[in-house]
């Protein structure tokens, strides 16, 4: 099986030296067929879809499954039309390939290039969402990567006819090549992509945390993602009370369960006792449920407002009406505190004093740093990225919310005119001139 | 030892912490006072080395090292003024931190900027060249990363003098934190160093190709560099023979032990035998061993000038006075072979048709791809890159020849003035401007 598996890997290696020097107008015709082909057949998808869902609704009722999963695995209604816009969104996109993203001259004839490239295969790994299938798709063939994706169990029929319509559609499109993306079904599949280390160059995981968790302490293959998001809200001591609630119930209640909510508020002492008598109750009209350190509980009258956080609420990411609510000494401790237990994903400050703001923005080690801002912010649309592959929370490639441009390294392009490196070096040495050139690649 | 090591390496992190947030001018007077402590501090330095070449120089009589090896290990005469003006080149490169990459209004009063911060703690392994510590520790100090770093064992008195000069150095310089550099000096450091996940964000390995190979495969931590570099010059049918014979030759013999040397020459069968004709006096002229293939060795008279090459030669670096030869039916078998045997590293085209150049440079797929120029420029000095960290065939974060900017990442900093995400959202939502900004982070 695992062997199969590596010829498909090495097919889809092949897949992407062609697709890598494919034009934007083969790609994008290639996506209009894709979205031309899920509207031709829609019946047929719902169908397999809804094959998938009673299957789910039987083990949901037998208690094998989450509830909240059948709401991720459908793909009709509103759903199945965001799925389309989607494609044409991608489609939109400016063509991450081919950018010119240095020029420079060595020397009389002898000009240096950056460009961007695909980065190659990249193979997906994601939990019961089929619409991801599609998404991913789309952003690997704009992007000129060959994928390899391996769906949940739960959506098998999803993915099957998602894959089936997304294949036969691009094999219509001359210059596509056959085997760019290839859907793996069994169960062991996962284990063997992640040993592909020689041909797969990365992995992107979708999932909760502990998936993501699992896949990363489990593969050699540099894996792009975030097993979770603990986000905190720092209220400082300057800061203007609306505007504080406002972050601070947005960032919290807005979505809950998604990556980029807010887990744990801190507050500055000098304010606490005015930001609490207005914020607790505007958390409470939510039904948020708080846990608070020993000085929050106090201020809140101790009346079983709020809970006693323990040490652990500060590390735990509860996707839920829950907030941890911290009262800090100052900004310095509310760095500090972040620096420790933040995930480094999204963190804010509101305030009024700039260079509160500045030292906090500076000195906070996350992926988005947050000046009177709520974190749910901190994603690829509203980052005006256009489609996302995901949110980074790694120190290489790609850090934050990840548009197209993630799914591409350079390479460099030297053009000569019989230049070589003895001519620079010895007695009477040629000098490198390193003067910035003002043109792209190709336009030369 | 290795909870000593886990110790140290956390407090790597601290000093990361720090220095990421250090002015340009802290860090360019911390690269001054290296320059001036290993001037004034010469005679120790030497007389380190002077133990170490000893030492060195015993075990090569005993045949338990090699010789090129006592090379590498001097600091002595031209090396050590090169030493110390690289400590001045790094500091004359422009900041790496706090540039601006992106800036993007999502809402009146809503900025995104995208700006470049440091990667965070990098381990570096480097083998005999005590030169290396040096370059390494400035280079992670301008680009404001903590360092760890483990030396080979012929080089200890050497890197630990050496070591302890840029901490003294560097201690006295208000705003640069202790345990910002730190040298780990026992054999099984390598290995704890390689287990340290969670506190090493990069590994930068310096050394041959067996040595890198063993670090890429022990570890889970990001490596970047190269194992090998097996590089190809191809001749093609519109070649100008003076310029190919120019590009072969410098390619091969102008500095063979390094990795931007071919180590094969791909030759258009339409041009084979007037470029051969030419080509091989050349190369012999150099003393260059010449492994072809059956249509090379025919038309250099099969008279014993070009060895018979095995399989195994279009997958060796010889790192010698050693040149496979193949001649090939057209540009789609040369791509063809370079994309299966080579390191993708860097491959060279010599080519008068501008068609088939451009084909080659989009095709193959390695990190520098040059036409009519000679292998030998894929170096971050030659690029124009200042100074350089290696060059990397990774094909995420940094690709080819690396330098201060391969050590950074980005954080995006959302500037607002009390948004939130549910007025963008619901019935009557706003709408994001996406407008992009022409203004840097903090100018702002």
């Amino acid at each position: 099986m695992s062997e199969l598996i590596r010829q498909r890997a090495q097919g889809a290696r092949q897949a992407s030296q062609v697709l890598a020097i494919s034009t934007e107008a083969t790609r994008n015709a290639a996506l209009d067929a894709i979205a031309t082909a899920l509207e031709t057949r829609r019946d047929e998808i719902l169908a397999a879809n809804q094959k998938d869902i009673e299957a789910a609704e039987a083990m949901v009722e037998e208690g094998k499954l989450d509830a909240p999963l059948l709401k991720r695995l459908n793909l009709g209604g509103a759903k199945f039309a965001a799925t389309v816009e989607m494609v044409h969104s991608v489609r939109a996109q400016l063509d991450p390939l081919g950018q010119t993203q240095s020029a420079i001259e060595l020397d009389s004839g002898l000009d240096l290039y950056r460009v961007s490239v695909p980065i190659g295969v990249i193979g997906v790994i994601f939990e019961s969402r089929p619409d991801a299938l599609v998404q991913i798709a789309c952003i690997c063939l704009k992007s000129g990567n060959a994928v390899l994706l391996k769906g949940g169990r739960e959506a098998a029929a999803s993915n099957r006819i998602l894959a089936q319509i997304i294949d036969a559609a691009t094999a219509a499109i001359d210059g596509i090549p056959p085997g760019w993306l290839t859907l793996l079904e069994t169960r062991e599949d996962v284990g063997a992509i992640l040993d592909l280390d020689h041909d797969i160059d990365l992995i992107i995981p979708r999932g909760g945390n502990e998936f993501v968790q699992y896949i990363m302490s489990h593969t050699n293959i540099p894996v792009m993602g975030h097993a979770d998001g603990i986000c905190h809200v720092y209220i400082d001591a300057t800061a203007d009370l609306d505007k504080a609630v406002r972050i601070a119930v947005d960032s919290k209640t807005q979505y809950v369960s998604v990556c980029n909510a807010a887990e744990t508020l801190l507050v500055h002492q000098d304010i606490a006792a005015a930001f609490l008598d207005r914020a607790l109750p505007a958390l409470e009209k939510e039904k948020v449920e708080l846990r608070g350190d020993g000085r929050t509980r106090s201020l809140a009258g101790n009346n079983g407002r709020v809970i006693a956080a323990t040490q652990e609420d500060w590390s735990t990411e509860y996707l839920d009406y829950i907030l941890s609510i911290k009262v800090v000494d100052n900004l310095e401790e509310a760095i500090a505190h972040i620096n420790t237990y933040s995930s480094h994903h999204t963190d804010a400050i509101v305030s009024e004093d700039t260079n509160a703001a500045q030292q906090f923005l500076r000195s906070v080690d996350s992926a988005s740093v947050l000046h009177n801002a709520s974190t749910r912010f901190a994603d690829g649309f509203r980052y005006g990225l256009g489609a996302e592959v995901g949110i980074s929370t790694n120190r290489l490639h790609s850090r934050g919310p990840v548009g197209l441009e993630g799914l591409t390294i350079y390479k460099y392009i030297l053009q000569g005119d019989g230049h070589t490196v003895a001519d620079f070096e010895g007695d009477t040495p040629k000098t490198y001139t390193h003067r910035p050139l003002d043109k792209a690649w190709r336009s030369s």
